[in-house]
């Protein structure tokens, strides 16, 4: 659909006109009257003069709720926009930003001691909310979570939790859902708005509140969160501490930039590859690719050595040498899937998924397609080259290649997550080169133990 | 067979010639002889005048039937085509096709207001069963929207919004939106929950709403849906039809599943294999595995008749053998990251990503990495081996291949989507097979060629 009636570089073009021929009230009408995320797109467009324009038109609250809608590479240059800023501006518009938006950005600022400048300008209680966050883990539900919510204690009327939250409306981030919470902050409770809506003006909290309320640890991962928000079809989701006392809330806009983000990885790591590269040059590009490219190369030489042992050997068959590829490539394809699938087990957090029983559900999968894929070669490879003795070899070795391959496919992710690495970097050409190395064994060896035969 | 007496170009150009003379008669008579398939394929070849000069003379009826035959390409043009003609002769040719076909030229028509003046001006029951089946497109918004949302009249003050969301809180899926409609049911604007909690009782609608108001069109992609709320950062967004009437909403919720699917389905394309596969035995996972490996094997056995065709060569130095899966293996993994890139951008819908910018860019980008693998590689085997020679073919056949698996990889997903096929089917092992191919071909042509010196 269209978002500008004019397309985007038209929209960008005309706001720095305005900006350059000082017609601030011109450019506060049209710039306002745009969706956050539009002005944040168009405002990372600017050139510091424009910006510095921006700064002087704009309220701090205002830029506040534009920098509210900055997201992934723009995010990067905040520390840029920031460090232009008067100080005291800047920690105004710090002050009036989410506190899970402020904390974003201020871990994008290297300067230490501007950051803790904007700490002491600004309003002591956004100050607060923003050091609470500020020491939570990357990638846990602290990190990603928002102290403006709405919560109530359980003594409430329906009516008095409406005025509260009618209070409470401008600042929190979300008013869809009341938090009930006892003289310890500890959780009791939640309500939806629709049930304040619902029930009668002088009912008591106590009675209506639903105590089966769903919410996350402070330090549990974000793709549980995101889960738990997805399974549960939830807005927001509290988040409590050891003593199940609420912290904050994540909402569910937070959950969907979640999910992008480990979609994004996961695909990345299968690809060895950063899908997300925005880079402006080629050789930026290939700088972030050769670091995979040249690590797998050296890991593809061990390959290489290997088959140059059997140098004899081909050259008595070479016809041996058709085949080495087909079955490596083969195995590398079996490998990739099991990878693909374990991988995901482990991302989508199957707790269910034993051990054992998967190792032996792949080994098992691994010898139905090794027979099925062996047999085929074998029967393809002997009618075509007119030798089953061949077919045979280069059968057996298939099999016996895509067993191991899809062994290693399924165990290397569960491995790495022993040992503390994110499964999703066992990437398909990892995977795909190591089982290079099997394959080319396997096949190798087994045609020398046939190779009398011919 | 012949379908013309004459060649295709004599007919067209006997035409073009009727239309230049005013022949009206002679080119009714021998136009309307034609096959459909026919007439839509000539009408193609006509400029804007000759096309001008048949709608003169031919009746909207008449012009649907040729209509009804636009295929592939042809169907592209029919934004230029309507847009040509008069208003109520575009809406009556519109009313006179198929339904169908009527949809897939409206869906090809981006001047969205023209498209709900055509609306209008067709007969009533034309109209309806074209947005009746705009409706139930597969992945489209249609699709996933829901129907029981909260709509008022502009007219309507806070507290009668309130009141009417109060009763209607029950049925609708979400109500944390109010939707502001005319009398034919067009959006107007937006106002959330939250203003109504906000603003006073009676002050009017019509002065508080949000006409700026973000919606998607019915046959949008879910995945420009998921993108809108994501960036928007909606809890509902509304989904209107070719009119601009308000046909249903789409919760964040449902966004969540598509993204996942999204995710999931991208997943599974890089590896080939479906990762949310939960089959109950290992033959049910092979069973949903081996179409891939099966016809990947047969795509792979190209490579070994192609590597048999080089035996002699083999044989005389077989040392080349031990580089061949090592070539084979780093062009298929430069391949797949590539890939990666490419489906990712695709899906992605970044539209600023230019076809030959993108594509000269991985050309670059397969000559920098090339380059850099390259030389490793030539200097690496030529000392392993004691022969430059050797480092010189391997090192110069490693960057073709890298190249040639850059361009492949980024050119494949955007040629699928020309044709109509998910990108995201073009998975990693499919190209990396592919790659095997060329790489293969590239390093024994070489080596041929220098075979001569060592």
């Amino acid at each position: 659909m269209e978002v500008f009636e004019r397309t985007f570089e038209e929209s960008v073009s005309s706001f720095k006109e305005m900006l350059h021929n000082n017609r601030m009230t011109r450019f506060r009408t049209e710039f306002q009257a745009l969706h956050n995320y539009d002005q944040a797109k168009i405002f990372a467009e600017f050139d510091a003069d424009e910006r510095n324009k921006v700064y002087q038109y704009m309220a701090p609250s205002e830029v506040a709720d534009v920098f509210d809608a900055l997201e992934g590479d723009d995010l990067h240059l905040s520390e840029e926009y920031f460090l232009e800023m008067e100080n005291v501006y800047a920690a105004a518009v710090l002050g009036e930003m989410y506190a899970d938006n402020a904390v974003d950005v201020l871990n994008n600022i290297d300067n230490r001691e501007k950051v803790s400048l904007y700490m002491h300008l600004m309003p002591p209680k956004s100050a607060r909310e923003i050091s609470q966050l500020i020491n939570y883990l990357d990638e846990t539900a602290g990190a990603i979570m928002t102290t403006e919510f709405v919560a109530i204690q359980e003594d409430y009327t329906i009516k008095q939790a409406y005025e509260h939250l009618k209070e409470a409306a401008a600042q929190a981030e979300t008013i869809y859902y009341v938090y009930v919470i006892d003289e310890n902050k500890r959780l009791k409770g939640v309500l939806s708005l629709r049930d304040l809506i619902i029930y009668d003006d002088n009912r008591l909290i106590s009675e209506l509140l639903n105590p089966k309320v769903i919410s996350v640890q402070v330090n549990d991962d974000q793709v549980e969160v995101a889960k738990m928000v997805q399974d549960y079809d939830l807005l927001a989701l509290p988040v409590v501490g050891f003593d199940h006392e609420l912290l904050g809330i994540i909402t569910v806009d937070d959950v969907l930039d979640v999910m992008q983000e480990e979609a994004d990885s996961d695909y990345s790591g299968l690809a060895a590859v950063d899908v997300n590269e925005t880079h402006d040059s080629p050789f930026d590009a290939s700088k972030s690719r050769l670091p995979w490219l040249v690590t797998l190369l050296f890991l593809g030489m061990g390959t290489a050595t290997l088959i140059s042992q059997f140098e004899g050997l081909i050259s008595s068959a070479p016809v041996l040498s058709s085949f080495v590829t087909l079955i490596t490539g083969t195995a590398g394809n079996a490998g990739t899937q099991s990878l693909a699938v374990a991988i995901r087990k482990l991302t989508n957090k199957n707790e269910d998924d034993e051990f054992f029983s998967s190792f032996s559900f792949e080994l098992l999968t691994g010898v139905v397609t090794g027979l099925v894929v062996g047999t085929t070669i074998a029967l393809v490879a002997g009618i075509w080259k007119g030798n089953f003795f061949l077919g045979l070899i280069i059968g057996i070795a298939m099999a016996s290649a895509i067993v191991v391959a899809n062994i290693a496919g399924s165990l290397i992710p569960k491995l790495m997550v022993k040992f503390g690495f994110d499964p999703a970097v066992a990437s398909g050409p990892f995977i795909s080169t190591l089982s290079d190395l099997t394959s080319v064994f396997i096949y190798f060896s087994i045609a020398r133990i046939f190779i009398s035969y011919f």
